[in-house]
């Protein structure tokens, strides 16, 4: 049934595709001109020195007095890129670029692509805490789970700057931003929702995570393999804490035994959902199947059937789009000197998004465009000032 | 007798430099405008696909469509940096990011500041090695003697991009551009010299690396220790290898002995030359004086007892400026598509950068000011021919 639908990938063409990558997505160039000697040796030998000397002195001005303080890298091992897996870092860097323009585009930070060929945790841990100084922030992008849950949680215990995989926390901060502004719709509480998720990968793990701190106390987590319970047994360490954090009715078995009765369908594992479970869920349940270009559920069923629904896609209604999140929420852990980027404020950048979706709110609008240019400064500054509420 | 020179530092204001630094010297941004959902349709998902994917299938494309046809990186731990020393990454950044301003400026490439907490040689060529994907060249910047030189050859042999250490190579490529000037001027022959090379890190060790190949027949070598000879015994493994290559007169001593009779003085090492040692040179030398700020050889001395004197300093006639060098040699090799930078690559850079000094020469104008706009385009030209022809 998909195939009746428009892809939006059909509605661009390999040439306008290619042309807009040609020579690379990025400029980068110097903010000042370099037309005299005077200008020479202010920004290099000898005026440099000076900066250089400041810096060792006291580490903390090269916030100011370099580019780190409004720098993200973008970091990807190429593991887990988009719908197309496992492509390698070479593969990967047109994404990084493109991610890239998009802290440019959103939120005015300068931002570096680097792929790397290395793939295991401790590797990927020791090169990218090694490259640390030359950032003020990093994101972790497209790499595979489960090493990306020991990757960041390493990197942010080794360093001493922000560190966020965005396909964990980015997307998750979206879909509660979305779920936040679909009980308000619905006159529902997050408390009496039973949820189900369908991925333990990156954004299911984090967005249970996320709902958790949010209020939600019923949550089941789907996998290949069916529902995650403890009793399940063989669990991974990553599985096995979230048969512990969820599932408190113990539910066992697969898609159906999950969805009898649930009040809401939050996919981000790709596979398919038939009208059949979908009779099995409770009255006018919330449908987010994010799997992109093909959500786990068609469409026009959940239309049918769900009194709210959102995708991945940007040709339909309610796109869950990590671009709501990530801008603000790295914009303002650097204008706070933020050292780790906490859970509270990514609750906050959360709810900043489902703010200015709710002040024109409606069931086709249950999270702001991902052009909406009052997004990335509203996200910043709510986590800015979480983060300096926190360290006051 | 050297404070009695005006230093180009005590030009500069405090203040002044530290504002040429305010927010970092480079900007990053999207060449595109993100401005519908079309754009981002193209540049991020689900366009971004399609340019993954023909990467995937041929990794070439890359060049063409991502940024690293025309990117270089630019990576230091910090260990060497100008004058002072081993100062850590982080304070080593405002050179890198001063460095990128100037590929840009001279060459238009994009240029990415990568400082690095390892500094064992094995762990800088694995971090530098699995980062390698995201550029398209790499220039080694301010690593200290001896590491740097293991460095770059390892990850030469490993790495099918261009790697060149331009502390090493910059400085040489323009000193023997320097050096052909000047004994044009002269009507001298490169054979014949006798050239005495004072410091053995990374400008020594390159210079004379690149003078034997421009038919340099002796050179005597000095370190701290004093002339290097095989039989002065304890000698490393790079100035083992240096005094195989060097000193075929056998000479043994120290500075005064190196001098006696010499045509040709180049510091690259600081320390001081009294003018009693100038007095034991042959007559008319031809004296580079490069350490920075203060030259080994007083710049009054210089003038009164050489043929032709050449600084490392902006406020002197004659600057050896590896400005010079470095963004055409990379902009060439990027352009042939070069997978490694070849001696006569660097030979060929330097003779473009002789010749254009060569159109207007004298004794106070032996190479082209850092400003000129011809050098970078004319280098780049040598580099890339070279390079196609040593393919072809």
């Amino acid at each position: 049934m998909t195939a009746k639908l428009p892809s939006t990938a059909q509605h661009l063409s390999d040439k306008e595709i290619f042309a807009a990558h040609e020579g690379g997505k990025l400029s980068i160039s110097s903010t000042r001109p370099l037309e005299t000697m005077h200008d020479l040796s202010l920004a290099y030998t000898p005026g440099v020195a000076t900066v250089c000397e400041a810096i060792a002195a006291d580490p903390e001005v090269a916030r100011t007095y370099t580019g780190i303080g409004n720098t993200v890298a973008i970091i990807s091992d190429g593991t887990a890129v988009l719908g197309l897996g496992n492509i390698g870092p070479k593969a990967a860097l047109p994404v990084m670029e493109g991610k890239a323009q998009l802290f440019s585009s959103f939120a005015g930070l300068k931002a570096i692509p680097i792929v790397l060929d290395v793939h295991g945790v401790d590797e990927l841990v020791e090169t990218i805490a090694a490259m640390a100084p030359s950032f003020g922030a990093i994101n972790l992008e497209d790499i595979s789970a489960p090493r990306c849950f020991e990757v960041e949680k390493k990197l942010i215990q080794r360093l001493d700057i922000p560190v966020m995989h965005d396909d964990q926390h980015g997307t998750a901060v979206v879909i509660l931003a979305a779920l936040r502004n679909s009980i308000a719709l619905l006159g529902r509480k997050m408390e009496d929702l039973n949820i189900v998720i369908s991925g333990a990968g990156a954004a299911g793990v984090a967005a249970v995570e996320m709902l958790l701190n949010a209020g939600a106390q019923d949550i089941v987590v789907l996998d290949s393999r069916g529902v995650i319970q403890a009793d399940r047994g063989n669990l991974t360490p990553v599985k096995a804490t979230l048969a512990a954090k969820t599932n408190p009715r113990n539910v066992s078995g697969g898609v159906d035994e999950a969805l009898t009765g649930a009040d809401v369908y939050i996919g981000v594992s790709g596979g398919s959902i038939s009208e059949e479970s979908l009779r099995l869920m409770a009255p006018q349940p919330i449908l987010f199947s994010l799997a992109n270009p093909v959500p786990e559920i068609d469409p026009e069923l959940a239309q049918r059937y769900g009194a709210i629904v959102a995708t991945g896609r940007s040709d339909l209604p309610n796109q869950i789009n990590n671009v709501l999140a990530f801008p603000g929420i790295f914009h303002g852990a650097l204008a706070a000197k933020a050292k780790t980027i906490t859970p509270e404020m990514k609750l906050a950048a959360s709810q900043a998004i489902a703010d200015i979706a709710a002040e024109n709110l409606d069931i086709g609008h249950i999270v702001p465009s991902p052009l909406d240019p009052r997004v990335a400064p509203a996200v910043s500054a709510a986590v800015r000032a979480t983060a300096e509420a926190q360290r006051a």
